[in-house]
C-alpha cells in the first residue's frame, strides 16, 4: 500500500490538531509538512519532524503531498483551496465560509485540472450516514420526526446537523420548503417537527423517526467525543485521490 | 390457592370486556358475575354462564364476590363504590371522575369499615413503575425531560401521563408547579419540557431523560395493546385483598 | 390518476386476507378478482361484489388485472407466477419457497415478454429500509453487532430477519461468510454478532449498531402489528408496472 | 450553608485525582487536606494550598475533617477506614477489597461510635438508580433480560455492573440463583440473560429490559465519561453526615 502524503493547514486550531495526529497515527497517512505562518515565526518543525511551511509554493516543491486538509479560517480557506487546485495538490476543506460564487469557481478549477476537491465540513461518517438513509427513507415513509439532544451548553435550537438533516429530507421528499408556523411540538424545519433536548451530560445526538402502518423505523447517530469528527475527514483523504472534480458534500461519496 | 372471587360492573365498555376476559382467563380469579342493567335486559347470563346482575344488593348476596372491579361511568362509580364498601366488597375502581369530595368521602368510609379500596386509573404496570421510578430519580438527577410519542390520531398534547408523570416529579423534587411559559422546546409541565411525537404506526410510548455530569438515565415504557391495562388491574385486584383503607393510586402500592 | 387492476390470489390466508382489503381500501387500487380454488365452491363473490376465479385464464380474460399478487403456497407459487407473466400480468410474489432455478426460469421468462416481476417476501418497508441501510454503512463502520427482540412465544433464534441482514451487511463488506464458532456473546452470523431478546409483550423489533471512533450509529425497525408487512406489498404493486424484468427483493428497488 | 470539610486519602490515583478536583470545586465541600505518604515527601501542599498529611492522626488534628474520602488500596484501606471512625470522621470507602470480617468489624465500630461510613464502590448515581429500579421492577414484571454495551477493548463478559444488577434483580424477586446452563442466547446470570456488546466508540451502557402483556419497560443508563463516577461520592459525602452506622452500598441510601 502506497501512503497518501498529507498537508494540514491550520494545526493550531482544535480540529486541526486532531487532523495531525490522525494523520501521524494513521498508517495510510505521512504528514509531510503543515502550512501556517504564525507557529513557523518559533518553530521550523513540529514534534515528529514534521516540517512548519508559511507558504503554500514552499510547501508544494518541497514536501509534495498528494492532499490537502484545509482546516484554517474563512479569510484564508478559498486562497489555499485554490492555490492547491492549480498546484495538483488534492484538497479536502473542513473550514466552513466558502460563498456559494467561490465553490462555483473551485469547481471549474477543479475540474479544468481533473484534481478532485471535497468540501467536507466537520461532520463524523457515522452522522453523514444518518443524513443519507434519512433522505432516502423519507421518500417510503414520509411520515418524519427529529430528536436531537444535546448537552445544556448549547443554547441554540434545533442544531445545526438537525436542521440540514430536515432539509436535506424534504429536498428528497419534493416539499416546498419553509411553509407553516410551528404547532408548538418543538420548532419545524422545512416541514418536519424538529424537538430539541438539552441536558447535561449529554454530548451531540440525533434521532431521526419514520412511522408507518404498525411500524416505526428509528435512525439515530451518538457522538460521543470530537474524536467522531475525524472519521469523515479519513474518509475524504481517500476519496479525493479518486476524484477528478470537485465534490461538495460528504454524502455524495457515501453509498 | 384461594381464588378470589370478582365481579365486575360496566362489563360492555372496551375496558369492562378486556377485565371480564382477563378475569375469566386467569387461575387467580373467580367470576362471579357482572353488574350491568341493559345487557340484563336481554340475557342473564354471560357466555361461560356468569350470572348478570341489575342491582348492587342481589349481587351481594348471591354472587359473594370478595372484590368488585369498576369500570362504569362517572355517573354511577361513586354509588357503586360506595355501596360495595358497605357491603364489605372491596372495589378497584378504574373509572375516572371521581371528584375530590367524594374520594375523601370514599377514604372515611374504608377506613370505617376496615375495607380496601384502590383508586387506579387504567395505566398498565409499566407506566406506573415509570412514574415512580422517575419520581424517585428526579430527587437525585434534576435535570430531566420528557418525550412522550403516539399515533398521530391523538391530537391532544402532551398526554395525560407525560402530564401526570411530569406533576409527580415536580411534587418529588419539591419544585413549584406552574412556573414560566414554555422557551419552545416543546411544552413545559411544572418545569420540565415535555416532548410530543405523533406518527401513524406509534401505539404509546414514553421516555423520561435525567442528564448528569458524565451521564444519563433513560427510563420508557412502550405500550403495544391495550391488553397492557389488565397488568395494573391484576395487581390491584391482588393487593386489595390485603388493605384496609383507600389507596388513591397503584404506584402508592408498588415498592 | 388511473388506478392499478390488482388480483389476488391466495386470498383466505392470513396475509392475503389482509392484502383483499389493502386492495380495497387503497385509493390507487382497484381490487378486480381473486383466484381461490376453494372459495369459489360456496360462492363466487367476495363482499364488495368482488369476482373469485378458479383458474388464471378465466381470471384474465374477463377480470383483466395488471397485477397479480401472489399468497398461495409453494406448490402453486411457480405456476401461477409462470401463467401470469405469459398473459402480460405483472406479479408481485409473496409466497415463498420458489428454487434457484424456478427463479431463474421466471427471470428469463420476464425479460423475454417485457413484463416486470417482483419477488417481495413479507417484508415491511422498514425492515427493508433497514437492511438496505446496514449494507450501506457496514463498508463505512465494519464494527457492527445486531440485536434482534421478539416475544417469548418465537423460540428459534437469530431470527431468519436477523441473520438475512447480517448476511447482506457481510456480502456488502465483502467479508467472508462462515468463519469462526462465536464466542458466546449471542450468535455468530457471517461474522456479526447477533443477539437475541425473547420477551412477553414484545412483537417484533431489530436494532443493528454500528461503533466507530467517538461515535454509535443505530439503526432501529419496529414492527408493532402485521399490517406493517402490507407497506412493502403496497410499493411493490406500484413499481412493478414501471419494470420490464424479474426483481429479487424490496431492497433492489429501493434507492 | 455550613460547608462540609473533606479529606481524600489516596489523592494521586485516578479516581482520587478527580475527587480531589471535585472537593475544591464544590461550593458545598472544603478540602482540608490530603493523606498521601508518597506524595508527601516532594512537597507538602497540594496546588491551592491544601496541606498533604502522611498519618491520620496528624491530618485529624490539624485539618479537623468532618468526612474521609478512602480511595487508596485494598492494603491500606482497612485500617484507614477504621482509625477514621475510631477518631469521629465518617468515611466514604470507594475503594474495593474490604473482607465480609471487616465489613463487619467496620459496622461495629460504626454503631459504637455512632459515627456514619458508607462503603461506596465507583458507580455513578444513575447507574445506581438503574440497579434499585431493576431491583424493584423485577417483582411485578419477572420477564427480563439485560444488554449491556462496552468499548471493545474491555474483553470480559458480561461487565462487573450488569452482573450485580441481574443478582440485585434475583434476590429482590426471591429466585435462586445458579440456576441453569444458558441456552447461548448471552450469558445467564442468576437466571437473567446478559448480553454483551463490544464496539469501538462506546464507552460504558447498560439496558434492562421488562416484558408484560402488551408492554415494554426500559430501564437505561449510560456513561460517558469517568466525571459520572463522581455523582455517586458527592452524594454520599453529603448523606453520611446525617448516618450514624455502616451503610453497604449507595442504593440503601436511595429512595
Amino acid at each position: 500500500m502506497t501512503m497518501i502524503r498529507v498537508a494540514v493547514a491550520g494545526p493550531r486550531g482544535r480540529m486541526g490538531a486532531l487532523a495531525v495526529e490522525t494523520m501521524i497515527t494513521g498508517r495510510e497517512f505521512l504528514l509531510v509538512g503543515v502550512l501556517d505562518r504564525k507557529m513557523a515565526e518559533s518553530s521550523n518543525m513540529l514534534a515528529g519532524s514534521v516540517p512548519i511551511y508559511t507558504d503554500m509554493l514552499t510547501l508544494v516543491d518541497e514536501a509534495k503531498p498528494d492532499v490537502l486538509v484545509e482546516l484554517t479560517s474563512h479569510e484564508s480557506v478559498y486562497p489555499n483551496t485554490r492555490d492547491a487546485i492549480m498546484n495538483g495538490i488534492r484538497p479536502v476543506v473542513g473550514t466552513s465560509g466558502l460563498t456559494v460564487d467561490q465553490i462555483g469557481k473551485l469547481s471549474e478549477l477543479s475540474r479544468e485540472h481533473g484534481i478532485g476537491c471535497i468540501l467536507a465540513p466537520n461532520f463524523s461518517i457515522g452522522a453523514v450516514l444518518l443524513m443519507k438513509f434519512a433522505a432516502m427513507a423519507v421518500k417510503y415513509m414520509p411520515d418524519a420526526e427529529i430528536i436531537e439532544l444535546h448537552h445544556d451548553g448549547k443554547k441554540e435550537y434545533p442544531s445545526g446537523t438537525a436542521s440540514l438533516t430536515a432539509r436535506m429530507m424534504a429536498e428528497a421528499a419534493g416539499s416546498q420548503e419553509g411553509g407553516d408556523a410551528p404547532d408548538g411540538r418543538g420548532t419545524d424545519v422545512a416541514g418536519i417537527p424538529v424537538h430539541s433536548v438539552r441536558l447535561p451530560g449529554l454530548v451531540s445526538h440525533q434521532e431521526v423517526l419514520f412511522g408507518g402502518e404498525g411500524q416505526l423505523l428509528s435512525l439515530r447517530h451518538d457522538s460521543f467525543s470530537r474524536q467522531s469528527y475525524m472519521s469523515g475527514m479519513v474518509l475524504a483523504v481517500k476519496e479525493v485521490m479518486n476524484r477528478d472534480c470537485l465534490i461538495d458534500g460528504l454524502d455524495k461519496i457515501i453509498g
